[in-house]
């Protein structure tokens, strides 16, 4: 996950939150708007229940990126709220995708409350509440960088972005149909095309794009550059977050993985795939994707038998390497390396 | 529903069609993508199956109203193939819609086949490719209009519509849930407000604004006098619609209304309550939002007692008249009324 920074920049952070809803509220309170007040009280709880409460990584990279950028001097006050605003922009894009993928999923909670979609009188109403959490990102552009020169770019980013997560999520989701469990449809191939386009490019790529335009950096090449970096560092990020579903600490990572019962298509069973036996292979076939715990017990033993902890060990150490290479060889006039440095060393190793 | 034109005009709009579902198509193939085979699949039963099949109205009038804006030359080939290119914009904006209103009203057909999340297979992943629709919008603007001074204008215009139809549907959804009748929630003037957002915007308004753009107009006076006359007609147009739901000939209208049953708050209640004694209106509450046959004819029956044909033929020639006066006194140097009469003659008296 990209970088955070200390306490005061979450609390800054949080209490920008609380201008942009009042943005939005108020300006439905008034005219061309004048929304009747049931739909206000709808559209505030929709705003504070899906929005905050995450980790809120992504958004905090935003000025922390932009900070890294503008090198030695430090942000304006401007500056620094308005990269707050593109931070809450990811954060909202986010919010949109998960109110949709919880209800895609069947998921019954998350960040430890009940799904939206699940709450008392919510219900497919949800999917709308999804799309006005989007339109809310563009209102945002609009108010904040409207007499920018890079305003057009912005439009452009969280749309391009937006198509590629919608494009991953399609692919994930008719790839490892629910209750169809058909282990010939996975491939590590499949797997780095779905991690890419429904994870990294709007968890890494897109934090960083946003700050370089605030940055007015306009050359391609510098928006290739962070692609070429971040994206591997997305694909790795999320192998570790399938490897912490099945073998990390339930306590730590707050959560109980349920990967294996849930046919995801994910690092550790695309891996697994590489080395089992036929024997070992018909196990899996046999028990993927199956709710019973004695079912994901045998999956997790065929896991062990082609040894998938050193696998991931092995893994996590050569796309370290990788990375720092990359990192190492970038030109630094196009960016400064020390944006990506700052979020391998948040992944590195990362135990939740 | 805006005017649409001749056969072969059609004919064009469905060639174009085809040209579009191509572009996207052959740019998923084709790296940065290189969507897998099964993804392409998918989006092109996505594309083919929601898109076309409408009326197509709302897209036909934006070639149309185009036509009426210049004047009397003709269009070129490339303005007209533009034209096409943004009437199918209003389309996918409606399939975008569609795909979720259905899954939130639980509907089971459209346009004469399943709705597309109750196909085989497609489920709750309709809602992704609900998602996809929308960002296929910024797709083929980026495309065809990245170049021109008004892309911007489009951007924003397409943002705005969306944000606005999504209030109107949320307000819709909120006033009137399934099966918890509540009289007393609907009123002559939240109805106003919902139709105007959820359906007067992006029928009415967004297909001249966007012809609009293409002619180069820019003065906000004129795009507040097209929202000042299409809005109201918008209003007349959904009041017939609600109108022919319950008084409609099923043979000619293509369907059997079900709005009492669903307990929608649509314009025949909400004027019967301005009509009716304590005893009618205990009547309508128990028996509106009903799936029985027999409440149906009760609540019908009330309708006939205060007169609702005779109530809906004044108010028709009331709009007519008021839309006509509003056509007569606007400033024809800013928009040619001829655009408004147009759509005007297509709405008045319509049987279906």
């Amino acid at each position: 996950m990209p970088p955070s920074n200390g306490l005061d920049t979450k609390k800054d952070f949080m209490d920008a939150f609380e201008t942009i809803a009042g943005d939005i509220l108020s300006e439905l309170h008034q005219e061309p708007y004048a929304l009747p007040e049931s739909g206000i009280k709808w559209i505030k709880e929709n705003l504070y229940y899906n929005i905050p409460g995450g980790k809120m990584n992504r958004g905090l990279s935003v000025p922390d990126t932009l900070e890294c950028l503008v090198g030695q001097r430090e942000l304006s006050k401007d500056e620094r709220r308005r990269a707050v605003i593109l931070g809450w922009c990811v954060e909202i894009l986010q919010a949109f995708f998960l109110i949709a993928d919880d209800i895609m999923d069947g998921s019954i909670t998350r960040r430890g409350q009940p799904c939206w979609y699940k709450k008392d009188g919510v219900g497919m109403v949800a999917i709308n509440d999804s799309f006005i959490l989007e339109s809310i990102i563009y209102k945002l552009l609009r108010k904040y960088f409207r007499q920018e020169k890079y305003y057009v770019d912005l439009l452009e980013l969280f749309h391009e972005v937006t198509y590629q997560t919608e494009l991953g999520q399609m692919l994930d989701l008719i790839t490892a149909p629910e209750g169809q469990p058909n282990l010939s449809a996975f491939s590590m191939l499949k797997y780095k095309w779905i991690v890419k386009f429904k994870t990294a490019f709007y968890s890494f790529y897109l934090p960083v794009a946003l700050a370089m335009h605030m940055a007015h950096i306009t050359d391609p090449a510098a928006f290739k550059l962070a692609e070429s970096i971040l994206l591997p560092l997305g694909e790795y990020f999320q192998a570790q977050d399938d490897y912490l579903d099945c073998y990390g600490d339930p306590a730590v990572i707050g959560k109980i993985g349920t990967d294996i019962e849930d046919n995801k298509c994910g690092w550790i069973i695309n891996q697994a795939l590489e080395r089992v036996s036929d024997e070992q292979r018909r196990v899996l076939e046999d028990n993927y994707a199956r709710k019973d715990p004695a079912c994901v017990a045998r999956v997790k033993g065929v896991f062990n038998e082609v040894n998938m902890k050193q696998v991931f060990a092995d893994y996590e150490e050569a796309s370290y390497k990788q990375i720092k290479g990359l990192i190492a060889s970038a030109d630094s006039i196009l960016v400064n390396p020390e944006v990506f440095e700052r979020f391998l060393q948040k992944v590195y190793k990362r135990q939740k």
